[in-house]
């Protein structure tokens, strides 16, 4: 039995493999009738994303909303949301991918607290890893402890933020979605970068999903698919 | 001389009496070619705000930029952007104004962090008052402290919060705009939590201004417009 029965949480999901198990994690933790999802709608490239997190949601019967942030967008100059292509390689004056944006995880979290706080929850569930092949400064266990306090002090409020991921490989990651019962779901999540459904195999995410998978020697249900 | 000649700096700039004395402080410390102005359309209620804010920018002569934030409309549940009445007394059970949105500042700090990142703006100016009436506790000097540990972390860039207001009275800060020459600026802004113009000089908003001004003997140019 968790500790955390008779709490609440909120998954930020974003229709990937990552937020998806940690959707499943925190089913377990919390208790299904207890857990929320919450979807941002970026206007990131892949409308697809989107999509799936609403599958996911509705396969773990879990209640989901779509949040709009028009704002990545109008900042422009990443490839997630711009017109940009997406680069193989970091950039090599940051060392970043062209992916990146910004805070973009300080401010899904900020937006999260912000949805959470007058539904009384207190708890978030975000599925970054610190051990991500894209080095974002904003998926460190250091970043996300100093949010969490900006959050308490900023909305006098006890939030606490659970990255059940952080320290997980993304075999780790497959292996923890098969105890948890969340490798159906992976059928219906997405990664590719290049938004290719099946996924294209070769980006830089679909690459790093791939090798997850096989590390683990677990077949991904996402490439069972007959579609 | 300023310390922080030949750095940048960009003010978070509101349209109303702090951000636009904050533009001017800024301007003082930085050199008015080295500052920019950044205003949110939040789809706040008052969508004079945003004149405002274009017309002290335009007479400031500094850069004025307004990106979009649909997420707290969305969000709803406050008198801000909602439909809810502006209500005079604080909400019993919090204790906060229904004007509160949760974590509003943190979020466009956030942001304002996000555009100055590929600018690269290192110094963010906001208006926030620590001695408000309001008693927001994402206006205090403990959560700003934390969100510039936070953003530094979380984008890996040293970026330095100022918040020149935040121990001043509404009075002092007045007086701050006359010695800057900031107070012909002040015909130009917005205060009235009912948007009206002349301001109707009995919500919260207006008699906090009111009081600032008549505490140091300052008329409010606003006043005296003939319009």
């Amino acid at each position: 039995m968790s500790v955390h029965r008779n709490k609440r949480a909120l998954v930020v999901l974003s229709g990937g493999q990552d937020s998806t198990t940690c959707l499943y994690w925190a089913v377990r933790e919390f208790g299904a009738g207890a857990v929320e999802t919450l979807t941002f709608d970026y206007q990131q490239r892949h409308r697809i994303e989107l999509a799936c997190a609403r599958a996911v949601a509705h396969q773990a019967n879990v209640p989901h909303v779509v949040l709009p942030i028009d704002t990545f967008a109008a900042l422009g100059g990443n490839a997630l949301t711009g017109t940009l292509p997406v680069a193989t390689q970091p950039d090599p004056t940051t060392g970043l991918p062209n992916t990146f944006v910004p805070g973009r995880n300080l401010i899904f979290l900020s937006f999260a607290a912000a949805f959470a706080y007058p539904r009384g929850i207190q708890h978030l569930v975000t599925g970054v890893t610190q051990t991500d092949y894209s080095g974002y400064p904003d998926c460190r266990e250091s970043t996300l402890q100093s949010l969490e306090q900006t959050l308490r002090l900023g909305m006098e409020y006890e939030i606490t933020i659970h990255a059940p991921l952080l320290h997980l490989s993304k075999g780790e990651i497959v292996r923890l979605a098969e105890t948890l019962g969340a490798l159906p779901a992976m059928a219906l999540t997405h990664t590719c970068y290049e938004g290719c459904r099946p996924p294209c195999g070769v980006c830089p995410a679909c690459r790093i999903r791939a090798k997850g998978f096989a590390d683990v020697g677990i077949p991904d249900p996402l490439l069972q698919q007959v579609c």
